[in-house]
């Protein structure tokens, strides 16, 4: 969050990236399809690309790397976005958020990805510019879910290849919001093992676990809530960009994010019951260190005392002198022993 | 909610089954009633199967089994319904939502019901898709809670066979309703046994036996809530599958909706309760043992000190050759632990 | 909550009994006014009773005893009552709702009381059926909180003679809703004989106790919230049978509804302070308790040690030969014992 | 709360004071003003008293103690009140609102004021009825915060004698919205003793002292809230009473408003900070007495434990007979102390 | 909060200064802009300056320092402000808001500077006036946000010369705004901070830091949440002062104070993780106090009780009399020992 300090006191519309530069050259490649074709290239200057808007094709412009803000400004120029929509480009901790333009729709959205080796979920910034016959996307860095997208524009497998541009979003979008679940089936998994942890054997560090999924959860809620109003925003078709025949599919991934959100919402019930469960297990195990000790105490300490009567040096003792003074002593301390056992065990705590 | 995982990446609109195989073969059975006949029969091949779609009577399909996916693409076919109807019909981890779409109601519901062997609530995903002359039932296994409607068609019991596709829709749902009412009785039972506990004998395990009940009505609201806004649509009447004559019953049934809705609601309230009282429970335990432990410790401690006293060696100590030395620090010590019995039953701890 | 559960898989509109038979004999009566005369008579067979419904008087019909459903689909036979309105009069779980119907209102009231002897609330299922000229008012047994209306009708006291019968159901609905004053008093007196317990002598059933004023305070809350709707829906206008001039009467009782929800709301906050209070005096005691133990053990135990070293059968320790030893030793343990104490009072423990 | 109670059973519009009686004898004050002169005299005998209604200038007659419900009733039957509102103004446990009938505004307030020596917020019930050249405004005893705006009649300061009886209404309620800023300052000092009372000393009271906040910041949201809604009616214009000149005053008691209740909102929540700090301090404070119990019980028992096994009196233990037994058994005590204190300083105890 | 409490009794309008003197000479700047050039100059006096409202270019009129309110009266009649602007410029505890006046919008902010010496956020009061052709901004003291802006008029960076008075009132809002992030970023250091002395060294000091932080919180969701409605009023176009050319930039500022508002509740639920994660860890704490005592006192209370027995002085005691009875004491106490620290290392105690 506190990356976007460094854009203070520009003038707005000004093109400050606000992360860290994650990939070394910025990659942008270019996949053009109709009904009929299909075709991927790089392009290795933006400045000499001419986009052909005239065509009945979809292009689909994909930049993996925002710290180039020169080249981020040559999109601008080149398809005439607005200063403050490249500023958010790379202002990567941007809310997701749909803007409409003349011409164009501004999508910002957060692809979220579980992180095994760090064991938390890692965020990443994506925009979308969705026009009449194209899409940009723009990520922070290589690897993303729209492989399986790729693969169907090329194998034409499904009806992408006969959709429009704002299909392409619409699938776009889907992708993500789908990424999504398999974050909460790691979570929900991460889930169990700490319930199993917590029954069979609770530690201090359970209550840092227990706080690092709930931030994970705080995280994903802030990235996933506001999709759902930006495509209940889409679905309702206050945008000529949107064509009605993609809105049962926005009715579909609407649905999808429905349930993302609900599913959040009940581990953040969970999670509140996680941990009533972690305080109460301290305070059980408290309560048997005590008892252990109470046990240990109340029987000795009495037997101690007896034996400390007739460790004393008095001269006029009669029981010293007594011959089975001393057996007689260890029959009432046995006594006075199995006393106690027998009152702990009625208090059950034996 | 782990496994709509499954389904990631495929093109909207395939139908994955998300589910664990709940049925060695699936089952399709056929009811076809007017108001003067009903028959019953199994249907065995599904693709011969021609909906008889001009009779004035209604025709209930229900399938047991969701993982044949090739022949709930078949019905797709047959019935001429949407891929992503299909798609969630097999997909088990779908909330509770209505569509409306050209000439059908797609409705997707939840069963629930207890199961007393594993002590937890069980939960399964029905659809309906209801037509103006029929109505199909998808569910995952079989065992169901419509045996009384059956009978109410075949019996022509109250005026089910006079009405139409769409009140034997209501009727569905009503008896998915009405069923939770026996959920939460259960739960009521199991709130009941575990409050009697809490005051007899809290042991480690309530805390777990909590979170459990917390968990389950945790499932329950996430399965119920969505149904209150479905059935508030369904009585709007915006749709003309719904005819006027069945909404007075489905008022009845959001009436009941609200109600299972206010008793979670109340149960959720309560189970803050239980879990106050859980934890003071362990407190006060933890009091009563620390005061046994203080008590006996308090009183022997200095009696011990003062048979150490007279347990020293020294050569000058002239009490030790009194005559009735070691009989007046007897009635010391006796004097020193009534004092603290005194101070003790003051203090209100024994 | 659990007795709903009797009545499902019934068609609907069965009338079905879900409460306890509370009286003997189902108990009918009649009182017609106008505004020169009033009566009041038994019913002893409904059956043979016929409505005046052409007369200008208003009649109001009282039947106590819910269990003779035989006798309760009379009534609906003679004043054409809907078969739903039927079940839910003998549906004693419903929540309070009001709906409309061709010539008649349906209200579904909860009527409560405070027991004193079980030192509960009670909560009651009233229903009135409310048409132009007539109200019935069906109740679980005798003993109900309208008997001054009654007496207002035969003495002529205040406006009640001169209006209609929807005046009639709105002092019903009014005298139902002061009595909840009554109740909220009472509650008001255990919170405060609750608190003085706390402050002076907090024991362990005191959480429980706690725990039972919130329940009750849930279980009003559910009564009590929905009649806020209701009689909004009610002052709104809506129907036919609510007369304009009757409106300034019902914002009155829906000024007091409100009253009795801010109450509510109060009592819920104030519960909350209740028990953080209570686990704080459990905990201030356990502290108590512990620094009296640490008190006594830490001035004893060095002093018993040192009384340990001169108990040492050692033969060459010149201490013991010491003329003044035995003396000096005590010195040394009194200046200990001193210092202990000391620190205890600068640590504010003494 | 529970003085409700004594009215039901009441028809409505009775009007029955439910109060205590605060002042010997009502005391009724007439001031008259215009923008020429103001005149101020008391009205002993209200059944002879006539409103001027035709004169162009401004009635404002003050009725200090409500429990004279005779003269209540005088005055409704003088000003053509509506009995409902004759109940309300005696009714002392009304919440705030506003009603608009024909040729009246009727508002009810609730004047707070911090009682220094109870300790505890006081609330008074006070009811204004605004006419078109009139307001009577209603208070349960003497001493009121209406003192300035009289000085400024009769000193003819600010504009308030060029405007009407809805600007003296503004400037009425305007008063008692600015004495909550004085109440809230006094809560905000209660507030900041108490929590230097918790870093440097806190005490078993103290959780009583916070609840007290607690309770005086719910009562007064109580009063507050409904506050907002009023002068929002009030503002929003619909009624004849208020004159748009006025309305811009109205906004600005409006935004008092808001900001009461936002303070009021802030405490709420710093108040649940202050819980927390108070039960961590008491866990902290246990920790302490623990640690020093623990330290002495851990560093003595040992040495103890040695001290008894050369108090042993068997006949052969050669340590015993040794020259330099005594003095080394003191150094292994000596160093198994050292060791135990190194270890209690490396765990930070110490 | 409470200095509010200076005005009350005043009639509206009276202007009161609420603050405390944070500047001894107050100092207003004039600057002048149109598309060619800029000019800078201070205001000695104000009563001799004369608006030049006929002028295309802009004038803005910064106020540093609120004390002197005879001068922020001769600006109320130099640019016919109303009274009651007067007074809430003034008046620095008002909250946030935007009112639109007859020729000119009065918004009110908080400048929000986090103060490294005092560790804790720092909230000062700033008033705008936009008229047409003028902006007047009014603060507590010298220093501020809008040093860039200056610098930007001056050096005609971006363009901001080339537009009204409503875009230059929308750059303070934003350099406000943009602040905010700012003092987020140092936040979440603190939280950083305070989460790694958690895990590694909890003190006592820590819940009382892990208050403040919380407060900080509190003050700023007070300032900041007010501005999200007063933006969004602002960008809703009704007022004639904002132009639409500036709409889109407000819409800009608008998710800047959205995305505030987010990361404020998102740390507002983080907060109380580290509440429980530090609770759990003192819970903890004592957990391992409490073993450590156990373990010590438990190996040794039944050893010395062994010890104790055979310093007992009866004559008759023939264990003491064997050759090898002292070793197979020690041996046997050993043996205790050992059982006792097995027995822990099961309980994994140890």
């Amino acid at each position: 969050m506190k990356r976007k300090a460094k854009t203070s006191g520009h003038p707005p519309g000004t093109v400050v990236f606000t992360g860290e530069k994650k990939v070394e050259n910025v990659q942008v490649t270019l996949i053009e399809y109709d009904e009929r074709v299909s075709e991927e290239k790089e392009i290795r200057n933006v400045a000499d690309f001419v986009p052909a808007r005239k065509k009945p094709s979809v292009s689909w412009i994909n930049v993996n790397g925002l710290h180039d803000t020169r080249l981020i400004e040559t999109f601008g120029e080149r398809f005439g976005l607005h200063p403050l929509v490249l500023e958010d480009i790379v202002n990567i901790d941007h809310r997701p958020k749909v803007d409409e333009f003349e011409g164009y729709l501004f999508i910002v959205l957060k692809m979220i990805t579980y992180r095994n080796d760090r064991n938390k979920i890692d965020i990443e910034h994506v925009s979308l510019v969705v026009g009449n016959n194209f899409v940009l996307s723009f990520q922070e860095r290589e690897g993303d879910v729209f492989g399986q997208i790729r693969e169907r524009i090329h194998m034409a497998k499904g009806r992408i290849r006969k959709m429009g541009a704002d299909y392409l979003a619409y699938t776009l979008v889907d992708a993500i919001v789908d990424k999504y679940f398999d974050v909460l089936e790691e979570t929900g998994e991460r889930f169990e093992a700490l319930e199993e942890e917590l029954l069979s054997d609770p530690r201090p560090e359970t209550s840092a676990r227990i706080n690092g999924i709930k931030r994970d959860l705080i995280y994903l809620r802030k990235s996933v809530w506001p999709l759902r109003e930006i495509i209940a925003n889409l679905e309702r078709g206050e945008s000529a960009i949107m064509k009605p025949s993609t809105h049962v599919f926005l009715r579909d991934v609407h649905d999808h994010t429905i349930q993302v959100i609900d599913t959040l919402e009940t581990y953040r019930d969970m999670i509140s019951g996680l941990l009533d469960m972690y305080l109460s297990s301290i305070s059980n195990r408290m309560n048997e260190v005590m008892k252990v000790l109470t046990l240990i105490a109340t029987i000795f300490i009495p037997l101690t005392f007896i034996a400390g009567i007739y460790g004393m040096n008095f001269r006029h003792m009669p029981e010293l002198g007594w011959r089975w003074g001393y057996f007689a002593v260890l029959i009432v301390m046995g006594c006075v022993g199995a006393v106690m056992v027998f009152f702990f065990k009625r208090k059950r705590w034996l």
